[in-house]
C-alpha cells in the first residue's frame, strides 16, 4: 500500500515547541492545489515517552478541542521530558461544521480505520494516524463527547484487548486519569474504530466521553484536563507531583456487554424519555414515548428496556428516526 | 387584504372533541394539490371562555409540543366548560424536520406576524392565526424552549403592552401559571412576534421557554402541564379544584429590559461559557472564550457583560459565529 | 407601479415570422449581466385578431409544450390573417428543469398572478404577461397538463365569471376547440391564476389538462393540435376550412362545483388507488388506500370519497404525503 | 472478508409470523447510534423450502411493494409449510424517499452487488442479501418496475446462466408465475444484478417488471398477486390447490438479446414518442423525435430503431438527456 | 414604514476611530437571537464633510474590499477633517463567501434599494444604507468590480440625474478621482441601484468597476487606493496637498448610452472571444463563438456587435447560457 | 479486474471521421438505463502513428477543449496517415459545468488513475482510458489549464520517468510542440495522474497548462493549436511540412523540483498577491497578504517564499481558505 500524501513543516524530532499543520492535499474547483490544513502541536524536550492526544475525531464533541487547546496554550517543554504531540481538531472539516462527520466527504473518521492513503480526505486521515502517529506513540488517548446526538454521564473508557499485559497497562492509565467513571467497552461490533487500531499498534489508548448534545460542558471540560495531567504524569511526561488526583473520587469501574444494553425508538416522532441520567432501571421499565405531532390523535408509541442497569446515555434530539438508540446502560464491574 | 386559503373539515362551533387538520395549500413538482396539514383539535362544551393552545411555533422547541400531544390525549368535553383549541406543532413542516424555521420558505414564523394569505407558507400560517383563531380566543398561550442554539432556566412569561388593563388580567394569569419564573418582556425591538399580534387582538397571551437545545426536559413538560391546568382553571374552563398549584411556590417575577442584558459572540470559533444558568453575574464580568481549533496557537477571545443580573439563558451549541447571543439575563422586578 | 424590465428584439407590429426571445434580467454570480432568454414565436399578416397560446406555465406539462414546438414549425404568415403569439415554455427555467415550479424562485407562475415587475423571476414573467401580452391579446389559450404528481382524463377548460357574454363567447370558443370533455371551473379559491388575470382583462381564455404524469402522451398532443387549429379558425384567424372539427364527438360539458369534488390523503405512505380514471363513484366509496412500507405490520388507512361523480384526475407518484390530493371528480353539466 | 454488522431481533428459525426489521448501524450527526430499520417479515411453520420475497431494491418500484405489503397482512403461518421471508422496501431510504438509489449513498443496489460489509449502506444491503438471506432460500423473487423513468408492458423474467438445470427450474417457475409476458435476459453487460448474485448462489431467481412511470398501476400489483400466490404453490410452500393460474392465459416467451434492442436519446430535449407499448417496429423505423422549448425554431431531432421487435418499454419522462434510453425492445422466443 | 431593526454600539457622532460591527438581527435554527455582523469604521475628527465609502455591495468584487481594508489600517483621526464612515464588506454574508449575492437570501443587494427593515438580510441592508447612512453623507463612493463572471477595464463612474448641478459636482469628483476611465451611466433601466438611491438622497455619488473575474487585480487596487485619496483631499476631508493626482493623466471620459452597447450569448456552450478589452469594433464585426463540447462535430454558432465602441467589459467564465452578457462597449463622450 | 462496461458505435479501426460518444452506462432515478455520453470524434487514414489528444480532464479548463472542437471542425481524413482520437471533454459532466470535478461523484478524474470499471462514473473513465484508448496509442496530449482556481503562464508539459528513452522520446515532443514554455515536473508526490498512467503504458505524453480562471484565453488557444499541428507533423501524421513552427521561439526548459517552489495561505481570508506572473522572486520575499473583510481592524497576515524562482502559476480567486496555493515557482533547467 502506498505512503500517505500527508505532509507538514513540523519537525516530529525537534525539540521546543511547534505549532503547525498536516497538509492534507484536496483538489477541487475552489483550489487546484489545496490542502486541508490540521493544526498540529509538537513540544518535545528530550528523551522520553511519546503521549499523543487527539479531539475531534467527531467534530461536534468539543470538551477535548476546548481542553487541549488551552494545553496548547499552558505547555512548554520545559515542563516535560519526552513529547506531546495535540491535535484537537482531527477530523478538522468536521470540526469546523460542527457536525460529527466530514462534510467533504460525508466520513465518520471512527467508521474508517485502519483508512487509506488514496481514499477520501477522512480515511486519508485516519492512514496517517495508523501509520505515522500511532507508531510514533507510547500512549494516546482520543476525547470524545456525545456528539449532537447523545449526552452522556462523563466517562474515561477503554477498549478490551486479547492482550492481558496491554489490558493492565491501560486499566491502570484509565485508573490514573481519575474520571468519575472508567468504562470499559467488553462489547462491541465494529472493528474501524480508531481504539481497535491503536490496541492492534500496541498503545495504551484511552477513549471517553465527557459531555454531550453539541454543547461544551464546563465539568466535563475540568475532568478532562485534570485528567491529562494525572495521565501524563502516570506517564513519566511530567512530575509525579504535578498530578492533580481523581476528579471526584476514584473511578466507579463499569462495563457495557453486550447489545441489550441498548434501547431504540421503535417510530419516527417525538422522544419523551421517562429516565434521566444516572437513573437504575430494569428489563421491561418503560424508557420512554414517541409522540405524533402531525397527528396527535394517534396513541403514543412506547418502547421498554432490554436489561438492568444504570443510564449512561440518553438521545439529546428530541426528534427520532425508528431505529435511533434513545438510552443506553452501563453496569458496574463484578 | 383578500382571505385565508388555509381551509378545515373541523367545525370550530360544534360540541365535542374533533380531531383535525388545517388545510394549507401547497402547490408543488411533487403535488399540484397539496396541502400542509397542521393538526388541529377543538373540544368544545357548550358555553364558555376559549383557550387557544399552540406549540411549534418554532419547530426544534418540544416541551409544549409533548404537553399538548399529552393534553389532547387526556382531556375530553366532559371536562370543560368552554371550548379549547389545540395546535401542537403550528409551523408543522419545521416542527417536523425539527428546525426553528421552515423547511418550505426559511420562514421563521414568529417573525412573520401579522402574516400574508397570498405569501409563502409560514407567511400564511401567520395571517391565518391573526385573523381566524385570535379573534375566537380570550386566553392564549404560545408555548416556546430555546430552540436547538439556546438553554433557559424555564419560565412563564407575557409582553408589556400600553393597556393597563390587559397587562392586569395577563399577570393574573402569568400568576396563576404558576411557573418557577415569571418572566415579563420590557424591552424588544421587534414587532413581528405572535404575542405582539395577540395583545394587538387584545388577547390575554402568555408566553414562555420551558427548556432548549432541541431536547425534550422532562421538568419542562411537567411545568407546562401543570401550568396549563392551572390556567385553564383559571379561565374557568375547567374546575377551579382541578388546578394543582404552581411548580415550585409563587413565581419569582424577573424581567428584560435592554440590549445590555445580551452578551454576543465576539469572534467565529468555539466557545467556553464561564457561567451556568442561575449565575448572578455584574458588568465587565468574563463571560467566556472564544477558541480556535484551525489555529489552537492564536491566543483565546474573550467577552464580557455589558450589565448585571442572572443569567436566565446561555448558547446550547459550541460552534459561534461573531454575533451569537451566547449568553442572556434577566434581573428581578422591583 | 413601475414598467416591466422584460426586454426583446422582436416586433410585436411586424409583419412575418419571427423567433425570438423575452430577455429577463436575472443578475447572479454566474452572469452579472445574464438573462433568462423565453421562446417567443410572433406570426403577423397583416390586420385581424390576436391569438396568444402559451405553454410551460408549469415546467413539467408537456403536451402543450410539444404542440406549440410543432406549431411553431409548421405556421407561416401566409397560413393566417391577424397575429399569433406563440410562447411553448413560459416558465424556461422550469420547463427546462423538466418541473412545475421555477428554480430560480420556487415559483408556481399559474399562483404568481397578477405578478411583480422588481419580484422575483416568476412573478415577473406573470407581471409580463398580465401588463403587456394579454392587452395584445383577443383569444387567449395557456396549456396545461396533469404535471409529475396528476394524471388526468383529457379536457379544455374555461373559467366562469361574471361576466355573462364573455361567459359566452368563452363557452363557444371551447366547444370549437373540441376536446372531448369541457370542463367549467365553477369552484376556485385562488385567484393567482392566469386564468384570473385573462377574465379580468376580458380575454375569451381557454386552459385545460391534456395528459400528465411528466410524460409526453401522443393522444394529448393530438388532441392539442386538432384543437388548437379549430381554435384559430374560430377566432377568424386561419382560414375555417382548416378546422378539423372535435377530436372525438362534441365535447362532454363536465364541471368542479365544491371542495366535496377532492379527496386528500389521510397519512403519508405508499398510496394503491381503488378506482381508475373515468370510473363513476359515490360518496362513501373507497378511494384506495395508504401502506407503511417501513412498518408493513401495521394496517393500511383507507380514504373515501366525499361527493358522487366521475374519475377524472389521479395521483400519479406512488408515494404520498398526508393532505395531498389523490384524486378528484367531475360532473356532467345538468 | 469480515461479516456483516446488520443485526435484528427476529430469528428465521422460529416457528409463527414475526413483523421486524433488520437494523443496519448508520453513524451520522443527527444519530450517532442510529441505525437503517429495514422492515422483514418471516413466516414460518415447520420443514419445508423458503421463499425469499423482495421489492424496493428500486424504491420508486411500487407494485411489488404494495403486494408484498398486503401478503404481509394475509398470510398466516397455518396457511404454509416451510418459510417465506418479506422485505417489501430492501433499499428502504430509497423507497420512503420514492427514488431508485439511496438518499445515504446515492447507491443503486441493483449495480451494489455482491456487496461490502465496511461499504456504504447500499453495499453493506447487498452483502446481507448475499451472504445471509440468499443461502437461506430456495426460491427467489425480486420485484421491479419500470421506476420513476420508464415504462413496461407487465413481465415476469428470469436470467439465463450457464447451468442448464437451474435455467430448466427458472423457466418453470417462470411460467408457473403466470404473467401476461415471461421474459429472458439473454444479454446483459452488467455483473452487480441481484439476479447475477442469485444465480451464483444456485438460486430459483425470478424478477420482472410489473408497472412504471413512479405510479401504482392496479392491474400491475394484481399480476404480482397472482403470481406470487402461484409461486409459492409452485414451490410447495402453499397448498396447489391456492394457486390461481395465469393472469391471462400461458405466459408469453419472450427475450431481449443484444444492444441493438435500445434506441438512445440523440439530444437533450423534450421526447415526443413515435410508438406505443405493444407496437411492432422494424429497424430504421422513426423511434421518435427530440423537440427544443428553449429554441423552438430549431428543428427536431428524430431517433430510429436499431432492430426488430415489439415495445416493451417506454422512457416515462418527457424531459431527455442525451444517452437515455426512450424506448427498447423484445422478440418472441423462436 | 418602520425603523431598522440594525444596531450598533458605534457612535458615529463621536471623535475617534472605531472599528465595530452593525448588527442585523437574523434568527435562524443555529441561533434563535443570532446577527449578522458588518464590519464598520467611523473615522471622526471635528466639523467637517462625511464621506461614506463602501466595497462589497457584490460579494465577489474585491479591488475595493482590499483597499478599504488597507486604508481601515492607515487612517486615523488626526489626518482628518469631518467624519470617514468605511463598511468594506457591506453584503458581508455575499463578501464571506467569494459570491455576488448573499448566500442567506439570494438577494442581490444592488438590485434591491431603497430597501425593506421587515424584508429579507439583503433588503434590509439596503433599507439600513438609504435610510441611515445615506442621510449622514456629504460624498459617497460604491466601489464595484465585474465580480466572478466579467472582466472590466478599469474605471471610475458617476451615473446621471436630473439635476445638471448634482451632475456638475459628481463629474467634479470624478475627474479628482482621476482612474484612467471615467464612465458615465447615461443608459440604465434598472432603478433598483445603490447609485439610484444615493441620487435620490442628493449624495455626490461615484461608483466604478476596477478588475473583475473574482480575482484580485493589484493595479485595481493602486486606482482605488490614489482615487480614494484624491477624493478625500477634493471634499476637504484630508488636505489637498495628500492628493496623488490621477493615476495615468486625466480620466478618459466615456459612456454607455443604449441596449446596442452589449452582446448577448446566442446559445448555452463554450464562448472563444474574438475581441480583448480595449480592442475597437464596429456593429457587425464577429464578437465571438459559442462551442459545444458534448456534441463537438455541431458548427459553432457566432455572435455579432450590435453597434460601434471600444471593449471595456468581457465575460470572464468560459461557459455561457444563452442570454448572457459576453461583451459590452463604451464610447468617447463627444 | 472486470471489463469497462463503456460502450461506443465509433469503431475504432474503420477509415475516415466518426464523430460519436463513449456511453457510460448511469442509472439513476431520472434515467434507469441512462448513460453519459462522451463525445469522441475517431480519423483514420491507413497505416500510421495514433494520437491521441484530449481535453476536460479538469471540466474548467477550457483553451484545450476549444482547440480541440476547431480540430474536429477542422482534420479530415486525407490531411492525416494513420489516426487520430479526439475527445475534447473527457470529464464531459464536469466540462458541461464548468467545474474541475464530477458533479455525478465529486470526482477528479486526473486524481483517480488507474481507474475501476466498477467505480463510479470518474473511476470509470479513468479506467476506460487506461485500458483501451491508453494502449491504442503511440502519442498522448493532455491538455489541462489553471482551471477555476489558478492562472499560468502558458507551457507545455512532460513528466519524467525512469526510462531515459521514453524521456528522450518525450523531451523531443516537448520541443516540437513549442510553446513558449517547456516544463519538467521533476517532483510529485501523486502517482494517480493521467500522466503517471500513460508513461506507465509508455506512451510519449505530454501536458500543459495554457491559460486559467476558468476563462478561456485567446493566446493559450492558439498555442495549442500551433503545437498540435507542430506534434501530429512530428509523429509523422501529417505532412511535416504543415508544422507552423514554436509560438515563440525555441521553448524555455524549466522544472519544478520540489514542495519549496509552492507557497501556501496562512489563514482564511482575501488574498492580495504582491507579486505578478513572470516575476523573479527570492526565498523569504513577501508574497501576499491575507485581509479579514469582516474583520479589518485586525492586521493582515502575510506570507512568504520558501525558495527562489520565477512566479510561473498565482491564485486566480481572491478569497483563500488556509493550505491553498497562492503562488508557486519554476526554475530554468541547469
Amino acid at each position: 500500500m502506498s505512503q500517505s500524501m500527508i505532509w507538514t513543516r513540523v519537525d516530529y524530532e525537534k525539540d521546543g515547541k511547534q505549532n503547525g499543520w498536516l497538509q492534507l492535499p484536496h483538489s477541487v474547483t475552489r483550489s487546484a492545489y489545496g490542502n486541508v490544513s490540521i493544526p498540529l502541536t509538537v513540544i518535545k524536550n528530550g528523551k522520553g515517552p511519546t503521549a499523543f492526544l487527539m479531539a475531534g475525531n467527531h467534530g461536534d464533541e468539543y470538551e477535548g478541542q476546548v481542553a487541549l487547546c488551552k494545553l496548547i496554550q499552558a505547555l512548554e517543554p520545559h515542563h516535560i521530558q519526552g513529547r506531546v504531540i495535540i491535535i484537537p481538531a482531527i477530523n478538522l472539516p468536521a470540526a469546523m461544521a460542527g457536525v460529527r462527520v466530514s462534510p467533504i466527504d460525508q466520513g465518520n473518521l471512527n467508521r474508517s480505520f485502519p483508512g487509506d492513503p488514496n481514499g477520501t480526505a477522512t480515511y486519508a486521515i485516519a492512514h496517517y494516524i495508523d501509520t505515522v502517529l500511532y507508531p510514533m506513540a507510547d500512549i494516546h488517548h482520543d476525547l470524545h463527547s456525545g456528539g449532537s446526538s447523545l449526552q452522556y454521564l462523563p466517562f474515561a473508557s477503554m477498549r478490551q484487548s486479547q492482550d492481558a499485559a496491554l489490558n493492565a497497562r491501560a486499566t491502570s492509565a484509565l485508573k490514573a486519569f481519575g474520571a468519575p467513571i472508567g468504562l470499559i467497552w467488553a462489547y462491541s461490533p465494529d472493528s474501524r474504530l480508531s481504539s481497535v487500531a491503536a490496541v492492534n499498534r500496541n498503545l495504551v489508548a484511552l477513549g471517553g466521553e465527557f459531555g454531550g448534545g453539541g454543547s461544551v460542558t464546563s465539568s466535563g471540560v475540568r475532568i478532562v484536563e485534570q485528567g491529562l495531567k494525572n495521565l501524563l504524569a502516570h506517564a513519566g511526561i511530567i512530575e509525579a507531583s504535578r498530578a492533580v488526583g481523581p476528579y471526584a473520587g476514584p473511578s466507579r469501574l463499569m462495563e457495557i456487554k453486550s447489545r441489550d444494553y441498548y434501547v431504540y425508538a421503535p417510530e419516527a416522532g417525538l422522544f419523551e424519555p421517562a429516565v434521566e441520567l444516572g437513573d437504575m432501571v430494569r428489563r421491561g421499565d418503560v424508557c420512554g414515548k414517541v409522540y405524533f405531532v402531525d397527528n396527535p390523535g394517534r396513541a403514543p408509541e412506547p418502547c421498554y428496556f432490554e436489561g438492568d442497569g444504570m443510564v449512561i446515555c440518553k438521545r439529546h434530539f428530541g426528534r427520532v428516526e425508528r431505529g435511533d438508540c434513545v438510552v443506553h446502560l452501563a453496569t458496574d464491574v463484578a
